[in-house]
């Protein structure tokens, strides 16, 4: 009898392929009203999503997460159904076990402990639940973050269950994320025949010294929570087709990680310079996924901290590397905020899974940081 | 009645779009062997030659061109049937009309008038003809040449019918050629999330400075018959449209038109000593598509040119600048060759025409050309 488990389960039965829900919040928002919470579920577009609160004091600490899950990928090499839940070898397999079906349910279970052993708990516990965090992420958190600064909700503790733990759980905290800036860069040049290049102007010769410079460029050393800013160039396309000929644009698409030592402002700023330095005629588009948040040790971290200890005996590092998640759209109405969940190593994979014992250990996790922030007050 | 016009459209109207020839040859044939030319046929895979000969000593004057034409394009965009001759405004219009009907038609007439006139003429006159120059070029003129070479059957005295004026009929002969040799690189480095670039190694970064050096680099800079040589990339391509994944290649094709200045493998060996410099893991496949090649003015110059000038009151231009062409095979058993042939403005483009006055006086050009190096000795 495993009630952890058990909910991680019955939630991967739910084929909550991203932005599908298929019932899984419904499933959760059972359990949590038969235990006192006020629920408001908030479909925004396709998209479902909840807030969910118990208490009406601070401090106010959230559990968020999303229970929409990646495709499959080609069925025929999964070992057992992605949808059907299947123990091997020590391990839970399928589709969203590690990300974070496990950590939705130990959510559920940790609360439910925690709630029955401290009816009167002081401050509030609230979860935060979308079904779009896998996709394009517009209807998903961000619009219930939108709709809590509307009406000045804010949160002094958050914790986001993503799975964060690298070897084994409770070896990494993400107590902040770095900032995410691409550019689409179009260098016009001007096509010909390459028999006669002084008719032409090769776009690809005019843009390699700029591109050698924002290749080494240093744009900031980083600092004792961020990994030094990166400039990383994905897709690089010229050329007709034809070798005879001198195409007339090439296209760089490329993306910065960047800390808090820079901006976004910044960072654009000083690719406009190296290629205005160059001379180079461009157009260049810029998309921002999120700006650099981080949380500094504090009453979060110490809490998770202490709470990871107790139940695994290790000391977890905090990290800030990695993707992006939707713990950029909390940070901006959460005093603190971290992330912390399974390990991560089959994540988006064939054969997801997460280790049968850490299910339980990690609503263990959970239940410890309740009381170390909300009942030892 | 202007039989060089006659025979331009009798050619024009076989529909011989490369290789195939469409009975050009045997029209040519028929006139040949009618004055005492001895012919081969060399049929070798899809592609029909000839090699006609009248004479038996020196010197061997040889015209040189193709019966094949490109595809016409896309036929409502023509004002005419491409393969129906139309005379409009003082022009021939026609698929092959400049590139090179005109001038196979000029080098039949021409030689008729000649040999009418001095039946008994010193030395020999040769007709090479392909119906693979505007294809793959491989079983054309190439495949004569090494018969010629091997059975020790040199030219002294090479006209290849190619259009090469200008503005005006006899402003431009070609007395050489640039080189071209191609190369598709393959730079290597390893495939990763942009998030964790330290654990990829990005191609595009890695390739940069030694894109920018090779942009940059002077390989010659020419010299009296020859521009300088150029090296520019014509396609350059990686990623794997994903925008959140480093790369594990590049690929870049580049083109070099070279000098005497330089061989193929000296411009070969810079490029790796470049790539090598920059420490970079890479493949590399070279295409030689010819060797540069260079007739120094003297008597085959001074016999076209002065009939040129005698024609057409213009002192035409030496150039080694364009494309390449079948000059590049024959010059291998050509003491001199050039190339002179019609205005080039409107060659494989829709709508291909010559001026009808021009194609009368091309006849004249190598008529009088025959007579300087065969008649006058």
């Amino acid at each position: 009898m495993n009630p952890t488990l058990d909910l991680t389960c019955e939630l991967i039965r739910r084929d909550s392929v991203t932005p599908r829900d298929e019932g899984c919040q419904e499933a959760m928002i059972a359990r949590l009203e038969a235990i006192g919470f006020t629920v408001e579920r908030l479909r925004f577009g396709d998209v479902d999503n909840f807030w969910a609160r118990r208490g009406t004091t601070g401090p106010l600490l959230c559990f968020a997460g999303h229970t929409d899950v990646v495709p499959t990928g080609p069925l025929d090499k999964w070992h057992s159904n992605p949808f059907e839940p299947e123990i091997r070898d020590g391990h839970l397999f399928g589709r969203g076990a590690a990300d974070m079906k496990a950590s939705l349910a130990a959510f559920i279970t940790s609360i439910e402990r925690f709630v029955s052993s401290h009816p009167d708990h002081p401050g509030s516990i609230a979860l935060l639940i979308t079904s779009d965090e896998e996709g394009v992420a517009t209807d998903g958190t961000v619009r219930v973050v939108d709709l809590l600064e509307a009406r000045g909700e804010a949160i002094d503790y958050c914790i986001v269950g993503e799975p964060t733990s690298t070897s084994e759980l409770g070896d990494t905290i993400k107590n902040g994320r770095r900032g995410s800036l691409s550019g689409t860069l179009i260098i016009k040049g001007q096509q010909g025949h390459i028999a006669y290049p002084h008719l032409a102007k090769n776009p690809i010769h005019l843009m390699a010294p700029a591109l050698a410079e924002l290749a080494t460029t240093v744009w900031d050393e980083g600092n004792t929570y961020f990994p030094a800013t990166s400039w990383q160039a994905s897709n690089l396309n010229a050329g007709t087709g034809a070798t005879n000929v001198i195409p007339g644009t090439v296209e760089l698409k490329f993306n910065f990680r960047f800390s808090t030592e820079n901006t976004a402002e910044s960072l654009k700023a000083g690719v406009h310079a190296i290629l205005d330095k160059h001379g180079l005629d461009y157009d260049l588009v810029w998309t921002l996924s999120g700006n650099p948040f981080l949380t500094e040790p504090g009453a979060l971290t110490d809490a998770i901290g202490g709470a990871i200890e107790q139940v695994t005996g290790l000391r977890p590092e905090l990290s800030t590397s990695g993707g992006t998640s939707d713990g950029r759209f909390i940070k901006r109405i959460a005093r603190e905020l971290v992330e912390f969940g399974p390990i991560n190593a089959t994540i988006h994979k064939l054969n997801e899974c997460v280790k049968v014992d850490d299910v339980e250990l990690l609503s263990q996790i959970y239940e410890k940081t309740l009381i170390a922030l909300l009942a030892q007050r």
